[in-house]
């Protein structure tokens, strides 16, 4: 089946991957399925497993690289796991199905397409010198613990390092190339409690209601105004998420009160410096705090990688694409350490719904898209 | 047995009304006992249910009235319902056991004990002029719904209004007659709430934070001073005593919030009044309010009946009772409609607890107060 594949054909190859449940964390068939893709066109493929089902794993990750000459290092990172496919389906999410111009299958545009289109676009590019990888992890869709920043120790361990690295993450909004993504915020979770003394409301003088504390300490939270934005990121933005006291009597002063916030920030930000400055808020009225940092923010500020990257979409689309930092979290996040980043891939419209599906010209234009990068990011060396 | 009482030894007398069980809302059997004392000494004895089961019901209510000349009318308040004893009595808490120097039994202090010492009194006051009568519901630990109000309508259809009422809940606290109550705090409660647009914390513009409102509202209800407290009242009191937004997800903006107080206030404010100057903060924010009132403040301002009462008191333990507007709600909060109304019985220290406990002798002293207080009305009129 999969010696007969066409490597240069973008539809085949994300057929064969949809093919393959891989639900997060994934691992073993959908892997061996791409990396009989890559053998055949020179690739150095390692696979590794990280984490136990005790932690969220076992997650594997999948290093491929090739290398012709001196030419620059150029990687593509992706995931082949996905979310559920959840129940309603007008055909079978895991068996790929051609209807009309659009293919259907859960991974479609997120992001086994892309991959396919990736893997086409490097067997159509022989003649290309440099050195191309492929980051493929198991699990982007979920903790993101034991995929990107495992393999990023592997490849630290190995000491390769890209010089560039292209994201396949569908950026697409509504055509094909009319957005790529040149940051993400970052994003920061925060529990914060206050402890009272529990009591009779008839006698407040011998209890302490937490909830006077924690009022003022979330408006003083929403006082903050943390920027006013920067030249490629919407201001930074506090939401308070949930507030829990869990008293169910009327006459009782509670004993305790929780809140809990969330923080999606531009460039001007550390998680760690944020979560200071509300701690220091909440320490002041005697409260505690917890925060999880989901993701550091990041910015590949426009370059010359975004203008060979809008350039090749505009050859094959016409279109010029909106650099943006909008959204949610990638794994871009973390990749942004060791080389400039950028985002693109198919259009996101059903990405994570019922019948997802990719149009096969999209599946075609992308892997011309990606021909074009590898072809002037060899050139521009 | 009941023939057998002695009606003038308030021991017997609270001994057998405690061994007739009458967890709150009570009828029957407590009630058939105070009616077998009373009708001996004179009195006639109405008795009726009110409510039903699916309302809280059926709570039995009794007046009991004797008339001799022309004397003011005198009313002696009280309940004859106890709350639920609870697991770990030493002794069975509907069988009184006299231990020592004290008897045990739920209802001893709060307020079987004292009803037999009000009876014991009418019992040694047979020279007594004018009117004495009993207003005793069945309900005053729990809704408060059929009981004392029920009362006070089949009391309205019969013209019946007492001149003076003496409450005799257990007022006192480390000896007895160390305090009487001339008023009481008014409560309200109130439940707030706020709705929202739900969404993703990434898209805040395609959300709306109800929590936000509630912050501001909150944060202007902790800022209300209602007042300073008046000579006989301590400062009205807001306490927020719960807040709840039940959001589980982190990245999920609520669609709704919620948050609830509780106020305490003395006499220079109306339940309904607070409401509305609380619901028109809320409303501003976008919000709504539900109200209920348990009951609005009273006081009998210090006067001719408190002085009584204390003198009384003075003669028998030596003590001059604090007269105090603290502590929770009671009857008197309705029957305060009708005439003066101060609230004194026996030491509160038990009162709701397990192994419930009156002093022999606090019940001896306690029918003496009781006697001095009908012999000094009857004399002032
Ligand atoms: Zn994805
Ligand atoms: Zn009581």
């Amino acid at each position: 089946m999969i010696a007969a594949l066409d490597q240069t054909d973008p539809v085949a190859l994300a057929q064969a991957l949809i093919g393959c449940p891989s639900i997060t964390p994934a691992t073993g068939a959908v892997f061996d399925c791409l990396e009989a893709m890559l053998l055949p066109l020179g690739f150095t493929v390692e696979r590794f497993l990280d984490g136990d089902p005790a932690n969220g794993g076992p997650v594997e990750n999948l290093l491929a690289m090739r290398r012709r000459g001196d030419g620059p290092h150029f990687a593509f990172a992706g995931h082949l796991d996905v979310v559920p496919p959840g129940e309603g389906w007008a055909s079978d999410a895991f068996a790929p199905e051609v209807r009309g111009e659009l293919l259907y299958g859960r991974g479609a545009v997120d992001m086994k397409g892309s991959i396919g289109a990736f893997v086409a676009a490097v067997a159509r590019s022989e003649a290309v010198s440099g050195t191309i990888s492929l980051l493929i992890t198991g699990d982007e869709e979920g903790d993101a613990v034991h995929g990107t920043r495992a393999l990023m120790g592997h490849m630290a361990d190995r000491g390769v390092r890209p010089d560039l690295c292209l994201v396949g993450e569908p950026t697409s909004v509504n055509r094909l190339g009319d957005m790529i993504k040149i940051g993400r915020r970052g994003s920061v979770n925060m529990w914060i409690t206050v402890p009272g003394v529990q009591g009779h409301v008839a006698y407040p003088h011998l209890a302490k209601n937490p909830i006077s504390p924690l009022v003022r300490i979330m408006a003083a939270i929403e006082a903050i105004t943390l920027d006013e934005g920067t030249d490629w990121f919407q201001p930074s933005n506090i939401e308070l998420t949930d507030v829990h006291v869990g008293n169910p009597a009327t006459n009782v002063i509670p004993g305790k009160a929780t809140a809990r916030l969330s923080i999606r920030f531009n460039d001007l930000h550390r998680g760690a410096d944020l979560a200071a400055r509300v701690r220091a808020i909440v320490e002041a009225e005697g409260g505690t705090l917890e925060a999880k940092i989901s993701g550091e923010a990041f910015l590949t500020p426009p370059g010359a990688f975004s203008a060979l990257i809008s350039a090749a979409i505009a050859a094959e689309t016409g279109l010029t694409p909106e650099l943006s930092t909008t959204g949610g979290t990638s794994d871009a996040r973390f990749l942004c350490a060791l080389c400039p980043v950028v985002e693109f891939g198919l259009v996101n419209a059903t990405m994570h719904k019922l019948d997802e599906a990719v149009a096969l010209a999209d599946l075609e234009r992308l892997t011309r898209i990606y021909e074009r990068i590898l072809s002037s990011v060899a050139t521009a060396s």
